[in-house]
């Protein structure tokens, strides 16, 4: 195992309640590592306005005590064109964060602030990993009896098949840090099961993945599985599976709405409302959202992990957990040496 | 208005609950018409294997006075491809009762049975309306406080922009007529709200729709905002539009399960659901899949309603409810109309 301390570099201005939640969401870390009595040791280097984060961590006094503070000059706009953030990114609290890991500063980044800036930005300051073309975005989800890790969420709004197969080893090497699995089950997004089905893209990877040796791959998956847990990694271009994420988000939504108006509808509702309520909140707290927070910009050379923009203090603690995580388990060394292998056996298929 | 007698054709040996479900819709529908006084004459044409659904037919007297069996030697397997199915389906229950509408012996036709052949025989039987190169499938599902229609559900896997715009107006004549919304709110599925995002296709479909006269076009939208009824119609290719609807099933069964799990776990809440029972059903009715069931081959020269395959008779006879209000409302002469119209408005714009 690598060495257990980890120094995780902070983007204190990005997200809608920085620099809030991600001071207290670093403080958070650190409480439940000491009372876990984790073996594990992290430092934070804080990025952003000197004269609004210094009075805020004066207040965690444990916070200050693992933590360094970095001031910049500027901020990327949550509204800002990645090109423009990009040009841009030297002074501002992301641009700098990102560069410390770069620099070997820092193990990992993370970052609420505007995804397409976050992406271009590690693009360009990191660059991908040997192997892979195009990094993509990857997160976990709740089934009905555990996690799915589903990639890419938006990254990429146009794909080609290699690009799929190539997420297809970032999401395996990710399913078994993230989620402990030995031998993931990976499936490609599809609207049918059967090998005619689908478009020229998916086509392509599938005819790939089927032969390929070392990754479980189980073929199509469609989309009404994903929670039910029927794969433990879904692979898909960045325009599908981010429709597919948001539709789940908008649906979920609409179902505790519709709980809610039943709820209030009459007294007798009311009444079994106030029964029934803790059982609720106990099923419900698994498929909390931030318990879920926390993308990883998966295929660069580094550690980049997203936080949702909304994210709260134990959101973006959820978020800091993940990238930490990523690094004790050394995600990019598992997905180089995957690639590898996969260029390995593609070779000898294709001289076969 | 138009003549109030429809003739709907119905593919009896379609679905999992073949021919039963097919049979007691047909009477379902019948009999709620009667009860309710409309002033709607319904007469059904009975495609499948005699000797199943004579017997079947007596059981209903007054279904068997207000329809006509006619045997047919062969049926659809859900599972043949759509090429195999379209070469023989001359006498099957599905090709001969697509034929009845193209000779003009029905109004409509609504099948239950495999899709990809549904749609390959009705686009060889009837072709496309002028101006439409490709049909899609529309449908309704529930939002937080109405109902949003979106296509393309899965014809086609990979679209060009003219198709999306095409389906556009399809879209929004469907909603006019199903909704009862005089300029429906018509958006593009989309992965951000903002111009610059997005892939090629839908780029280009928003230009020729934002400057589109006669179409109520709100641009982008995200899917999460489909549940919350942000608009009225909702465009995607049928890669997109089947991922995102299968994914609101799958959360849908997920919240339902998580539900019934708390309601079980404990005595307070096995109590509190008892109090709530009746709250709960009333609310959740109105998202009920059955109302929403019978999605629309819109684009054809004909009208040509699909029921889910796992339809019981509550959900075939939506199906035909719907089948029956598009004729009465005669959705391909306003589909005919706006193709007409917005053909005159591209000349325009491109010749100022």
């Amino acid at each position: 195992m690598l060495s257990s301390k980890v120094i995780v570099a902070l983007d204190a201005m990005g997200g809608d309640y920085a620099p809030a939640s991600i001071i207290q969401g670093a403080d958070l870390v650190l409480s439940e590592y000491k009372a876990s009595n984790a073996n594990i040791q992290v430092e934070f280097l804080i990025y952003g306005q000197r004269d609004l984060l210094a009075p805020l961590i004066d207040s965690f006094p444990v916070l200050k005590a693992h933590s360094r503070l970095i001031h910049c000059e500027s901020v990327v706009g949550s509204n800002d064109k990645p090109s423009l953030a990009l040009r841009s990114s030297k002074n501002t609290s992301m641009g700098m964060a990102i560069d410390a890991v770069k620099q070997r500063e820092a193990d990992a980044v993370v970052s609420a602030g505007n995804t397409g800036a976050l992406m271009a930005i590690s693009k360009v300051y990191l660059r991908t990993l040997p192997g892979i073309d195009r990094p993509a975005i990857i997160g976990l989800f709740p089934t009905i009896d555990g996690k799915v890790a589903m990639l890419d969420l938006g990254a990429n709004a146009e794909c080609q098949s290699d690009n799929l197969v190539q997420f297809a080893i970032m999401g395996d090497a990710f399913a078994k840090v993230l989620l402990n699995i030995a031998n993931p089950k990976v499936g490609l997004l599809n609207i049918g099961s059967e090998d005619i089905k689908g478009n020229e893209v998916v086509k392509g990877a599938w005819s790939v993945l089927t032969n390929q040796i070392g990754i479980n791959f189980t073929g199509y998956v469609e989309a009404d599985d994903i929670p039910l847990g029927k794969v433990d990694v879904v692979v898909a271009d960045g325009f599908t599976g981010n429709v597919a994420i948001k539709m789940a988000e908008g649906v979920g939504y609409l179902s505790r709405k519709l709980l809610e108006k039943s709820f209030k509808s009459s007294l007798m509702a009311k009444l079994g409302y106030l029964l029934a309520k803790r059982a609720l909140k106990q099923t419900f707290s698994a498929i909390d959202g931030r318990n879920y927070n926390g993308a990883m910009l998966v295929g660069l050379n580094g550690i980049v992990v997203k936080s949702h923009g909304g994210a709260d203090k134990i959101a973006f603690a959820n978020a800091i957990k993940v990238a930490i995580e990523l690094r004790l388990k050394d995600i990019n060394q598992k997905i180089i040496q995957e690639v590898k292998h996969l260029q390995h056996t593609i070779k000898i298929n294709s001289a076969l």
